[in-house]
């Protein structure tokens, strides 16, 4: 299939039938995730993958009662870092040095430029900076999920505060940005399912220059 | 070939050279962008698609003279709303009601909780949300130019404001956030072409609950 098919296929569902997602799907759409790129190659983000029923159970409260998160197969909980630090970037030049097999020395300008960038920004800014890499990543995994009908409802609407409590994500540099519960769409239930996708005109969403 | 092949493949081409993409594929690359879900469906941004080579040559030194810039076939602009206004939800409820064939009653509450986010929230978490939503269609652009053999060279780093001042976005209730060169790798010049993808271990980058 191709993407646009896909693309034209997913919706937002309202309600999921509690069907289980292959091991094998769930593994690629995080692979997808984690094939996104993202600003200097950084990866700013954690990605919780809960399947424990108890757990989304919990979790349901905290975003506003939806029923997608227990009837979900898997819930994904999108967590940016809440700062870009040395020991971080350091890291990160680890893990080049050992995919690419090269050495710290033919870094020192890519390390610097970074570190000018970890420099430069308060901590809000990398923050901010950080949720929107995790949002390019969020997108591949729907973009994935799509094509292998796996059905997903993007959520930003839920109480961070709670999330991050509940996950503990403040002790580990990291807050909650999105949810993506993975699922089936219940098609009975979700009124929604046969709705015509409402999209803003290329005239309007285009300008061509 | 499947996304993770075309994500494999995909890599932020440092060097293009100058080949011309043809229409169909910049048109499938914008539908993806275009199809891309966003918060409660706004699409809250503009796409500034820009061929003119003399248009590029300008934009050149405003992005620190990226050579993909004039290198590339085309130059994708995401431009992120500044705000959300009243009008704009009832350009987004009349789409809906147009689309679906659906009244304006039927979409009450809907209009409801959508201005009551626009009430909510300050001007600067508008726009930090709308920077999001085209995140996730930035990503899309990059996802569907990759399963084109298209490349793409994801960019944060340009002088913003010298970009909303040429393009005239302000105006417009606009923002530059990313750019997007499309084009074709240019193997002979680009040092990166053959370098082995650098990518967080899935044992960092994922949490299972």
């Amino acid at each position: 299939m191709s993407l646009k098919d896909a693309l034209q296929w997913r919706y937002a569902a309202k309600r999921m039938n509690g069907t289980t997602v292959s091991p094998e799907k769930v593994s690629a759409i995080l692979h997808a995730a984690q094939l996104a790129p993202t600003s200097m190659g950084l990866q700013p983000f954690t990605i919780f993958v809960i399947e424990t029923p108890a757990l989304r159970e919990k979790i349901r409260p905290i975003a506003y009662n939806q029923p997608q998160i227990t009837e979900a197969s898997h819930l994904l909980v999108f967590a940016a870092w809440t700062d870009l630090t040395e020991r971080q970037v350091d890291e990160y030049m680890s893990d080049i040095m050992e995919t690419r097999g090269v050495s710290a020395e033919s870094l020192a300008a890519f390390r610097k430029s970074i570190m000018g960038f970890v420099q430069k920004n308060s901590i809000a800014e990398k923050k901010e900076w950080a949720a929107r890499q995790a949002y390019i990543a969020f997108g591949f995994a729907m973009a994935e999920a799509a094509l292998l009908h796996v059905d997903t409802t993007p959520m930003e609407g839920f109480d961070q505060q709670a999330m991050d409590e509940l996950l503990d994500l403040k002790n580990k540099g990291l807050t909650s940005i999105t949810l993506l519960p993975l699922g089936y769409r219940d098609e009975k239930n979700d009124i929604l399912v046969n709705v015509k996708k409402v999209r803003r005109s290329a005239e309007k969403l285009f300008v061509f220059l």
